[in-house]
């Protein structure tokens, strides 16, 4: 279908597409504390009450702009399930640990973690958007791994996803060393070892 | 020994001290955002200027009120060693849980946390004063337990502090469940058998 005459709709989704694009850049050359509105606006090429009437603060845009960027990669959130637990989990931990350990997100995702841990409404909104189903896929592998004898029949499932993800994210927010497949596989064998006895 | 002039060494002391106390009341009461230079010095009995020689901003007001709360519970810093690793490690566990369950550090904790983890600053000087000879006892206490027999000959103990920490911490910051001593003790053992194998 072909338009003559511009179509508002669209023209504002590109806007919006526009700005989320500029603050993800942004973030990941400046980082949270330098990056403006006036910066995004000028990127994006729209007026600030243009932003303005969309986000009620540079967090909301930062964190809005995270959560596009992850929900247009979401194909991880699929985790496969082989029947090899193991294979599937790596699966997730390796690209997990790619993730963290590129410079270009670790401006935006120390941004959005700032932002996130110290306003609930983000954090729920976080959690809802993102957390929540990522923990959620893991469980029901773990749970299809607990049916089919590959864990122990009582591992505690809500603590397996943590031990999962917790320790690469505490390394992460820390520095408190690299990043790599290695570690994910070390990390991952760890935790299978525990949950299989 | 008695001083009939006053001190300014020791005045000054108390009136960092009193900042300090009151920066760290007032981030638990309000939260990080809502706190103002103005509210701590009324708190501390001392002019906006006195606090400004000292700090360069609200967060390393807040970040010196949480180090200096720290070293003064620093008691939990001696990891002991009984040859007991179970109980040793669950009597840093269990006070770990209680303290970020309790709604007076929440804030301060999280305050803290947004602004060390985009600061590498205070990344730095949180790892050096705080965060690292943590897991250096921690570690320390593993190592004679792999030497004693106690876990696998190859565990990898920097892993290993991060399996005791991460997952309590992704917990807390992301509120994903009760940080109490039975989940504590459900962490401990999950670790525990992973490197006992």
């Amino acid at each position: 279908m072909t338009r003559s005459a511009p179509d508002p709709a669209r023209r504002s989704e590109r806007s919006r597409t526009a700005v989320l694009t500029a603050a993800a850049e942004l973030v990941a050359e400046v980082g949270f504390a330098r990056l403006t509105i006036e910066a995004i606006a000028a990127r994006a090429g729209v007026g600030k009450q243009t932003i303005y009437r969309w986000w009620p603060s540079k967090g909301a845009v930062v964190f809005d702009a995270f959560l596009a960027a992850s929900e247009n990669a979401s194909g991880s959130l699929d985790l496969p399930d082989t029947g090899d637990l193991a294979a599937d989990l790596r699966a997730v931990l390796r690209p997990t640990a790619d993730e963290l350990a590129d410079p270009g997100f670790d401006n935006t995702g120390r941004a959005l973690t700032a932002e996130v841990v110290t306003d609930p409404a983000l954090l729920r909104e976080y959690r809802e958007r993102l957390l929540d189903p990522l923990l959620e896929v893991t469980r029901e592998r773990l749970r299809s791994a607990r049916e089919s004898g590959e864990i122990a029949p009582d591992a505690d499932l809500d603590l397996a996803v943590e031990l999962l993800y917790g320790p690469m994210y505490y390394r992460w927010l820390h520095g408190l060393g690299p990043l790599d497949h290695g570690y994910a596989d070390r990390l991952l064998d760890a935790v299978l070892r525990s949950l299989r006895t």
